[in-house]
């Protein structure tokens, strides 16, 4: 992809742009546009949303970091969570909506909504 | 938002890591770090692909662009479209996993599963 | 099962009851019981949830009464529906709450939110 | 609903075919049949699945009975339960299959794809 002089750090920073460029790519490449209809794209999520569910289902509560995951169970875990980003970021593009930009406005929201703890309450959770 | 100086292709190029880093911030700063288990986060997104749905759920089929819909209702379902993408991320963020990363590697093992048309027969879909 | 005598209109009341039974039967002799948490049985169903919308995810809108399903199809759909209601049974029993009526309260609750239409109003709709 | 003469047990005994002719009753003299198709009655159904997640979602690992939850709390988690199954009944009843025989058929299935364990190791799991 043209990326081999990217240093480690710039090699992570995929963007929801890139992402969308290319799955509008992929899709129309293969025909598949005239299936991408909003509640199509949006079941087809919901579906990912269950595979993704099936992972954690008989677990019990999870560590955050996954420390007893196999790298296999690791890797179908990132399948499966791309599998969503992929379709919520081809239902917000066939929707006409800018995700990237959405995100960051709804986190601003959030941030009003819910005021952060002062610094002296903080340092108690660090 | 600070940003009038970009032009509108750079202010669209919201990253997956940026997202990342601001939700763990936002986090850290209300003290919250500790209500996030990766299966508490799951929930919560599947509680935002929920009302997400809500949002489709009494419209029968819905025309890509959607050219029906209110102001109001696009805002709306940016907002939802939104949830479910900060959760997925802080869920990726906390079992450790580069979403970004697993993103791009989901399309390139797709497009081996899945390969192209011939360009003759995409351009009778165009 | 002893219901050798019941006419074909007898045989299709299956109970809230008699299915909590039969599951809670079919973990015990299992030793799954270990396994049926109230989060576990929820990801569980969300699962199921899943495999039920990627039945209806490419088909654009479709018909009441699947006119053209063809058997296979539909049986496929019956399944996916019952691991859905299966689970939901499981979760409501391992949570100690009394499904069936839970679900008639909830049908008294929602008439007195939603008055019906008067009779002339009906008569348009039939 | 002449059950005046039942014995609490028998009140409880709540048929899939009850509900399902109630429900069809009450979409009617309302009018709201035309909303009924399968995919709307899917999405709807996918967002009192999101609502019961919510009511799980930060409570980390939630013991079997509930038994830290208040009434209030309980009640509120009988009327999600009680939502997702009216719209699953829904939903088989429009796509015109019979719920309750699906379900005691896919037990049976499930009791030959999973077969019990022998007594006696069932006795050191009760």
């Amino acid at each position: 992809m043209g990326d081999s002089h990217k240093s480690p750090k710039e090699a992570k920073d995929v963007s929801l742009e890139e992402l969308k460029d290319r799955l509008a790519q992929f899709a129309r490449v293969r025909g598949w546009e005239q299936y991408h209809s909003p509640r199509n794209l949006l079941l087809a999520l919901v579906g990912e949303v269950g595979e993704l569910s099936e992972i954690f289902q008989w677990k019990g509560e999870v560590e955050r970091g996954l420390p007893n995951w196999t790298p296999d169970d690791k890797e179908h875990l990132e399948e499966e969570l791309s599998d969503v980003l992929l379709y919520l970021v081809q239902l917000a593009d066939v929707c006409g909506l800018d995700l990237g930009q959405a995100a960051l406005a709804k986190i601003l929201k959030n941030a009003q909504k819910y005021p952060a703890l002062n610094p002296s309450t903080i340092s108690t959770y660090k």
